[in-house]
């Protein structure tokens, strides 16, 4: 895309979505370390990430988690965030957290806990129609520790009934996306492990149904830019959980272990047209900041993702398609690096300013002081975390 | 499997195809280590193949290689195999190892490379015909090392384009088994990395295109049972090509590295009905031998997948059945490992003293002096390799 | 070993020690799922190892974790466990759950907090003169989730000294055993990653520092048994804490999830007698009952470490010899998969029998009704867990 | 470092050298794809070499291996060298080409192999007083491919006998390098297989051993800076054998796969003043160019490894270290990424002319006609390749 004024456009209209739960605590099985400032309810991770949107001016939504973020009047949470300039977004249940789901939830071999568990999801079906979301976006913890604990294909056979029972009754522009992951909290064999079983299961499903890539779900060597040209290509791609990884689901921010990685994947998405909204790709980030304070690693996120983005912008996909055509292995990679290798900072901070917003969102953060603020506010009741 | 006549019919019903290239020299990119003894032409590797049926009774066909094993007149060759007493298998093409390939095959941006390559693919098919084979093994080494070199989504299409072309020019009951491999020889992505991709593909083409499972291309970490049990249940899972590994694409002889794998993996077939001919699974070796004798190498592979399946034969399903109703998670795992846990080398020579063969195939054919006899006789030359 | 009345010599004088937090409640960081009977102090953890030693007869002592395990009178802890038939074990420090310590304990950059965590460590010294205990297990949580957030090398500064200032401490048969870990709770750069870093540190501080080989804790396809076999070959082996895995640091039950490993670990063991006490090598679990109830998940790791070991004890180390000065590959081979495809559980059985235990332990253990009883008994108070 | 003037002058005395073999034919176990214009002889290799020296600046020297580059006369290879303006660089022994070499070289079970490997490597230290070389590259394809195949510790002995024998007969300044592999060719148990085992048998040989890190050689998620500080900071560092990888030991052009890994090894060398002349640390490449021409893709790898370094230079040290202290995880994250972000092409474009080669060396190559003028030259003869 070698006009910029073309790219700066694409990345004023770019749209990432911040989850309600990376405002509150969080942590690793060893220890969640407490935060000073985190929001006790869900209006107040609405009011984070309006925060972060304001410094940004490209995070305009928010994922929900249920129950976390559960209230009575999800019409007043909704008119409480477009108050702060933003709107809600993904409706992520949570079929994980109940003593009955030891053995899983729609996976489960009782077929009461398999009905408890369709439920909740069917609830937050509902709960997408009080909200004015658009995706339903279902991870399932679901999966077995030892050989021969469950059967695999009995435990599909559920999984696909329950998908079917979700999907019916999704109405009007609402959508399906199935998140897949290679383990944990399942350690021998989880029933949506891979791409390939998410994707079998939304063609079973329908036009609704969209496989959700994490960039943290995948096994070591993972192509996952040839899985995310793949799905779009076959409009299969329903959106991302960013966040970054050495080892495991590390769940970092997006962008610091691998920036190159983030850079290849939205380089697919803009040689696919995935920015285009007509793709119909959610992009969201999804990940913990178990030691750095959270509003600004937010900040920090959607900067990366901006700026892998903006550099996939710089991509010049003609002298691109050429080498590519001519077997020039060199000079195609070239092309991609000369991206790579720019500094998009400067254009990044024309584009705010063409948006009227901080040139520098981190720095201005930083001055303005609201991080003491918050934690000098938000003192008392229960700080957010995973368990609430 | 309580039944011990129905659990020894099985094992005596068992088939499992040798790989004619395994007879061969073959080494890594460091070293090929010549052998005394290998065979220099396509008959002598028929041979071989047949000498390992003789000691196993369970490894009536061998799989060809083509160019590798190219011969003037297949029927002869299918004659030849007759008369030693197996017949000829799968037929594999070589779209890798022609200068022109640099690039890829059936995915190069070259049109006329993708033409030779897809002659070549077509040319096996009349090859099927000569040969009676029922399989079309594809593996492509197709893909990119560098990020940019090509399009990920052209080659997807130019692939399609393929493999629509050899699947329309299948009759009777002749099947394409469709195989993936996450590296090697490509370095940054690979075409056909894994199962979901090769699973979409043959979706697309219709009944007669199903998954090729190898064993040793899988990312670390990978529940190869699960992929196996997924497609199995789905009808689309077409074959193994077996053999084991430690850390990439090892090729070391199956069960060797990881016996406990292979027989959880024949348990899902077991469970599944995966052994019954019309469930369409082909049992296959790929293997390399590069340090060890290769026949012996190739029974002891085919005694530990035979091994593997009596284990496999050994399970309970009843009792497992029912612990897994009951969510009984070590009860479970109990049943799977008493299977696993016994010694079924006294049930196999059992198995084999009703087939007529040797109890002990490894030393019967220690003592047989065949080795010393095809060192003696194979002089002169050029002893078959990867090349030829 | 050839002689059979010596294997059930030292099958009978196997040691497996069990860690007190495995009876406790664990999980994931998704969810904690609480189960029955689970003990509330330290003297039922010590009651619930008592039991685990009562049915497999190699199990006589248990790993304390402090404060997990905190009493005011260690002496009297220890008169109990010694009523109970059993002894307490290694001494696990604790410096990883205070608020304090999120961005390490001994390498924190905050001179205070290594301080604090020192003392601790001082602290778990002086523990060990009271229990009699004569390893102190440590293992640090440390590390860095970011590039950048801490120098790699003035950690290792502040590690070494510490470790130094509580070696000096050590005193008669006292040692530290030093565990690493390739991450988890740090996802970046942690600072005891490998054995070859806390083989480096063994060798600054003396013959009393030695590796502990925690069997979860190494990255994808590294291969184990050779760590054990250098370390011990260079009476650096300290222990090990045994658990298994598929993926990351799964905790599962040894033996679990590739038994084939945990025999080829034994073998190393056996064949550089390492089970002879005068070699120092500590056998220990460190593992997490998330699912199944625990104290039959611990009969079953303490069995098939023993099984494990009896299949290395019939490994005929001449013939083993013999074909590998040979280079016979497939015989050498051979010789190892003879003892391990061999069942076992007759001989273990008749070990047994030889100690005055039922020869089944897990049945005799479903069949005493324990888990029922303590189920009722222990209402009430708080479950432990990892953070009490 | 703040001052440009001495980023400027670090970057001028930058010194990066190209291994010979690396101009010659290479692919993978399936196809070595034959390039035109590849040198014939040991003089052509280092005429390439000096091509890349020609147009990078920062390239004087060439590693050698033997017996690839085997001549009559090593004091006229270095006459020529010199004429073309550079030096003969480290010596690279090969003990893995010899059929007698199937089962190990200095670990072989067989003493005449061994003697046989050790006396090639002392006619590489004599080849080393020739070349005027001060580093002897050690890497062993020794390990075995199946459990039980040869006795780990009797293999660490003969290792250990054999580095021995070479190290006493080092002189002057001359030192031994030992790498290490993770796995390839041996597919089981590699005998050098971690930096811990280089590193033990360093210690065990004395100040003239170093470990060689060459950073495709490691598991899955090993942080390779980690081990790179921690051996600077002892001593122990003595070099590099560049490269890059998605999967295995790729050997793709250095920092094409994770530029920003290179970038924070590099980062720790600059930290730890690993740059300086009197760390003792060599900056070599090791790549195969299988599908790309060879002189700009070493032109390229040598660009990518001075771009690394520059933005290590840009890291300001001091600000760092300030949020390192303080515990601020952001912001210290923030300097790092500060340099890795800034476009160092600008600047390096000036440090070439201040040296008086052309700012852009890819496309300076490109124009100069070169790559024609060989094709056409080198025609007839036997192209080099890992066998020649």
């Amino acid at each position: 895309m070698a006009d910029s004024q073309a790219v700066r456009a694409a990345l004023r209209a770019q749209r990432i979505e911040t989850p309600s739960w990376a405002f509150g605590n969080s942590g690793t099985r060893f220890k969640v370390f407490a935060q000073q400032g985190v929001p006790r309810d869900a209006y107040e991770k609405v009011d984070d990430a309006a925060t972060v949107h304001q410094y940004t001016g490209v995070a305009p939504s928010v994922a929900l988690h249920i129950p976390w973020d559960k209230v009575d009047d999800y019409a007043a949470l909704a008119a409480h965030a477009r108050d702060r300039g933003i709107t809600l977004g993904a409706i992520n249940p949570n079929v994980f957290q109940e003593d009955d789901y030891r053995l899983g939830s729609v996976c489960n071999p009782d077929p009461a806990v398999r009905r408890r568990a369709l439920d909740h999801l069917l609830e937050c079906v509902d709960i997408m129609a009080a909200t004015g979301s658009r995706d339903l976006s279902l991870w399932f913890a679901d999966g077995t520790n030892y050989p021969g604990q469950d059967s695999i294909t009995a435990r599909q056979d559920r999984l696909s009934e329950a998908l079917h029972a979700v999907y019916e009754r999704l109405t009007g522009d609402q959508r399906m996306l199935l998140e897949y992951k290679l383990f944990e909290p399942a350690f021998y064999a989880t029933d949506l492990p891979d791409w390939g079983t998410s994707f079998a299961h939304c063609v079973d499903l329908g036009p609704r149904a969209r496989v959700l890539v994490d960039t943290g779900h995948h096994a070591p060597g993972t192509n996952i830019e040839f899985i995310v040209a793949f799905l779009l290509h076959r409009s299969r791609l329903g959106g991302f959980h960013f966040n970054s990884r050495f080892y495991a689901d590390d769940d970092l921010m997006a962008g610091a272990a691998d920036p190159f990685q983030l850079f290849r994947i939205m380089t697919e998405i803009v040689l696919g047209r995935g920015l285009d909204p007509a793709a119909g790709v959610a992009f969201m980030l999804d990940q913990c900041h178990n030691i750095e304070p959270k509003i600004p690693a937010l900040i920090r996120s959607v900067l990366n993702v901006q700026e892998a983005t903006a550099k996939a912008l710089l991509v010049d996909a003609e002298a691109l398609r050429k080498s590519q055509v001519d077997g020039d292995v060199l000079g195609a990679n070239e092309v991609v690096m000369d991206a790579y290798n720019t500094d998009v900072r400067p254009l990044l901070a024309q584009v705010r300013q063409d948006m009227g917003i901080d040139p520098d969102p981190i720095g201005a953060y930083r001055r303005s002081g609201h991080q003491d603020r918050i934690a000098a506010q938000r003192v008392g009741g229960n700080a957010a975390g995973w368990g609430a």
